[in-house]
């Protein structure tokens, strides 16, 4: 096999990082050298892609062995269409030593019996790896009881709402439970993977896939979305848009202080309208003070006086108009 | 559609960066608002999950259109086993404004007639975008031509064998050259793709995306796996090994200036026999100078002298031993 390119070689599973031996004897796909950690990734339709994507991508380069599961074995189309064949079935399904929950449009997946009962089956022998709202998934099976947790953090005040008798997280990429490790939205599941490929083969294994990967990975912290000051802001969730309104986000960017997100709005009502459903929202919290008689409101947040306001500009086109925020 | 639980509504493409208005009258997925930029990823057997899945999950959240696209359609079979069915054959797909050629496994694909003629044939319309060693394939079709452009690391060498009349750059994430942008391996997809959102639609868009997926991004730097210095290792490319030789990697790690690696070595020869190999090799080369007889050698790197040395050790089983060298 001289003469094999060695980019080749180079990217094959746990030989990849073997920078100095570029050639072998024998390619690195028949490799025997069984496999040490058996994970199983739960596949379901609507499952984000990155949230089981990647650390599939992970365990795989660490060396570990992947398959992919659900509940009846056939195709399963992820969140955004693309349209993917599990390996196995819960039936035909080996154990395996490591169980990764991915996220995404969980509503009914964490409705489905059969998936929570595959969950719960062999709780006391393995590990539990969730990503993102598959946190959803593993504590509806009863899995997170009694622990500390996190999700994305879009959906930390559901997660709250729903399982009260679990701890939730808000400010770590990753939360290691023992028996089960939250990890919080879409790419944070690279990072919990890596994080397990260290509990179970050390941090020089993980440090080495992390690097072969090209991910700049920090165990130690960097950015964690949970801090985000975003998520003080009032979710609206008691308005009742008119039918046909629209949001599409421009932006939406800012850090642990300050935040500004554009919308265009496409609607039937006019822009004063929209802004008057708003408003009824935000008077109707507690927390929020309105500041005379604008659309703009104050409160407390970390012991400072941040303010929230709104305001809207016309597009150009009858019914479509600019919504922006800003909470500073 | 009042109570639904807001992560369902969060999660779902362009609407997911409405952190304010986390319920609405009807579901993201029904949005109307046609897709601006149309993406078509191209799959082939042997593709790295990473390489596609992280663009998708990029340019799906930035509200692109996303469909995947291979020879004939069919099914293909990743890198690491998982499968995947495309959305179309290159013959009945439709035009796109971005092609993603991602990496992996590409021996077949880069010399593969068809997949080389569907990348050239609308080469003026629209922009390429390649993960990983994907580059090798975009520069088979010629479209790298008196372009710079950029790949995984340890293809390097192969790449500038192969492909004399492109300039590679070795320390960049990604490479913007015009119609074609390539990034370096694996995770460097992710932001090559946020670059792209950013080119789109702009830096806010592109921003919104990053933080919507919990993603650290640091579009003026960072890591770079280019520079690290285990590129300056020899590669070993003359060595033919005992047969039945194989190498573990229990890790490979360092920075720009240090870099340590072990392996764990099962072959029918003895460690001495296998030295003898390597010595030979490395002192086949013009640049590495032997330290008296043992198993070092030293040269100068970036003006400064950097030492290499091999040791070995019984791992406890007969065909056994750690390797371990270290480049200081």
């Amino acid at each position: 096999m001289r003469g094999l390119p060695s980019w080749r070689w180079a990217l094959a599973s746990v030989l990849a990082l073997l920078p100095l031996m570029a050639h072998s004897a024998s390619p690195a796909r028949e490799m025997p050298g069984k496999p040490t950690v058996k994970v199983g990734i739960v596949l379901f339709d609507g499952v984000q892609i990155i949230d089981f994507a990647a650390p599939y991508e992970v365990f795989g380069t660490a060396g570990f062995g992947v398959a992919t599961v659900s509940a009846d074995g056939g195709p399963v189309t992820t969140a955004m269409g693309l349209k993917v064949a599990p390996d196995h079935s819960f039936a035909d399904a080996p154990a395996f030593d490591l169980l990764v929950v991915p996220g995404g449009d969980v509503q009914d997946a964490m409705r489905d019996e059969a998936l929570l009962g595959y969950l719960r089956r062999h709780d006391d022998d393995r590990q539990v790896m969730s990503v993102c709202t598959g946190a959803h998934i593993v504590a509806s099976a009863g899995l997170l009881d009694g622990r500390q947790a996190t999700t994305f953090h879009g959906a930390f005040g559901g997660f709250e709402r729903l399982f009260p008798e679990v701890e939730l997280v808000r400010d770590q990429r990753w939360v290691d439970s023992g028996r089960v490790v939250t990890s919080a939205g879409l790419s944070s599941g690279i990072d919990a993977s890596l994080y397990l490929v260290a509990r179970f083969h050390g941090e020089l294994r993980a440090r080495s896939v992390a690097l072969h990967l090209e991910y700049p990975w920090d165990p130690e912290g960097g950015f964690v979305r949970g801090r985000m000051i975003d998520l003080q802001a009032p979710r609206l969730a008691g308005v009742v848009w008119p039918d046909g309104t629209q949001f599409q986000s421009l932006y939406s960017v800012g850090d642990t202080t300050r935040w500004t997100a554009r919308f265009l709005v496409t609607t039937p009502a006019s822009a004063e309208e929209l802004l008057a459903l708003v408003a009824a929202d935000i008077d109707g919290e507690d927390d929020w003070v309105r500041d005379g008689d604008g659309n703009a409101w104050h409160r407390d947040i970390g012991g400072q006086r941040k303010r929230l306001a709104f305001e809207t500009e016309p597009q150009g086109k009858e019914g479509k108009f600019y919504l922006t925020y800003t909470l500073d």
